[in-house]
């Protein structure tokens, strides 16, 4: 019954970072490491890969640097077949931090973009591709990109870009199914070569569903997170994955026993999941920024405000 | 772009009763059916109407039993154009206590049944519509329904029931929107004189996905709860479903509103919503009940154990 292409990449420690400047101690990025690695699960996102030019370690944990001495601290002594990823974003990263694979711990490189930025989306896929990663284009925003631009983004992902998986990223969490359904079958009718991928966020608590959709129409790649744990709303759950896929490798019970003992804690200094500011910009097809402030605010309960003041912007 | 006869019906004293005995105060429910008023919903559950000689009024809140005066205080100075429903469960009721519509504040009057049971729920759903109510039958515990039984359950009630509208109740929040899509259509088909209703519980966090799904099919009553109020995961956010319809008659706000200044603050009395166990049991398709009792006492953060005791249950 099940469909042994499906990958599962968690990508908690990468998409939980930005909750907290990507500052996760070591032993905490272990845990999350063994735990994956006793699950199953095929691919786990470390962290980014950003520069330290324009970004300083003085401000960010190491997570958001993923220098590869940090990745081998990480993951050395543990029993995993389980593969590192890690993220780098258009413009923010230097391109000689990423060494040759025979020399990294890592084993893909996903890179984040905007439809506008395929070009160069492209340009660092095949480069890492040549220095012997598995890659992935995970095209962001894309309830914000019109129709005929990522027909074309697509096109020329086929035609030019080495990567063999191209995610779609519901990044404001305002997406409902029937529009995954017509998202990822475009890609796949387009992509003829390549697998399509979803990651999804948990505004309209959709991520969970929306992951399935993809599955349905035949996305062979999806990002979650353990207990959700991600920006603002959060991601699909690793836990509801592993209890909807058959695959008989996967095995549930190592996640369930990390968030009894990490995540529950974890939730006392770290917010996320479902709030109403974050289900607010999710209905309105917003980013989350204006949210997490809030919720970072002595206004953080006042939605009705909230909700008045982001539908006046939105009319200007 | 909208579909008129989409219905909301909000149900969350009556199923959020369930996590208190009933017990909401007479303030508390009158804040509910203000805001739900203000915000265009169609119908207001109320409660249930259980009789008096099997549940005690010492043990349990007025809202277990609904009394006619009861409900007038509740609504009594209060300008709406929503209606008012009560829940009846099959073999719980007393027949006389339901007086003929012309003397009742009561609206609509729904009937819980397994399938098992429909020919109990088709007499007493024929006996309120003789007494001039609106009626519906809701189909409990779906997911543990045989195929070939529940389709002469449909044959039934689309022969002999004088009601309009039959709901299909995911009891145990464990079905995924595949599922839903083959019982709508299913429903759809064989009830050709009647709406189709859809009731979900959010144990895997698909209640609103599987509302959605439910609608995309052409039912055209949805149940929901103002947060998710509902036993243990609760059902589909009252708010989210009027982020997802179109309809102006509806208006987010009152609920955001009342989200704030009640729900916020319930919150610390009353636990509900996503929470391990509660996955678990979705997960297995099993009643709640184990995970409810599991959250009352002091190993309620212990999944694995509480997940490989259902699963050694299961087994057996």
């Amino acid at each position: 019954m099940f469909r042994e292409k499906i990958k599962v990449l968690d990508c908690t420690i990468r998409d939980g970072g930005l909750m907290n400047n990507h500052d996760f101690d070591l032993r905490f990025v272990r845990e999350v490491y063994k735990a994956l690695s006793e699950a199953g699960i095929d691919y786990m996102e470390i962290g980014y890969k950003n520069s330290k030019r324009l970004f300083s370690p003085k401000e960010f944990g190491k997570w958001k640097f993923c220098d590869d001495q940090d990745i081998k601290k990480a993951i050395e002594g543990i029993q995993s077949q389980t593969k590192i990823s890690v993220m780098v974003d258009v413009d923010r990263v230097d391109i000689e931090d990423v060494l040759p694979k025979s020399e990294s711990p890592v084993d893909m490189v996903r890179v984040a973009t905007y439809v506008k930025d395929v070009d160069k989306a492209i340009y660092l896929a095949n480069h890492f591709a040549e220095k012997g990663y598995e890659t992935s284009i995970n095209i962001m925003a894309i309830s914000r990109a019109l129709d005929n631009e990522f027909n074309e983004c697509l096109m020329q992902l086929e035609r030019e870009c080495k990567t063999k998986i191209v995610y779609i990223v519901d990044s404001f969490g305002s997406l409902y199914q029937e529009t995954i359904e017509f998202l990822i079958k475009k890609a796949k009718h387009i992509l003829k070569n390549k697998e399509v991928g979803m990651h999804a966020h948990n505004n309209q608590q959709l991520a969970f569903s929306n992951t399935i959709e993809a599955i349905i129409h035949d996305a062979n790649y999806v990002d979650t997170t353990i207990f959700g744990l991600g920006r603002a709303a959060g991601n699909c759950p690793t836990e509801l994955i592993l209890g909807f896929l058959k695959n008989p490798k996967y095995d549930i019970r190592p996640i369930l026993d990390i968030i009894s003992k990490e995540f529950i804690p974890l939730q006392k200094k770290i917010e996320w999941g479902y709030f109403i500011p974050y289900a607010i910009t999710g209905i309105l097809d917003e980013h989350p920024r204006a949210a997490i402030a809030l919720r970072e605010s002595d206004q953080k309960e006042n939605y009705r405000q909230f909700y008045e003041k982001l539908i006046a912007e939105v009319e200007e």
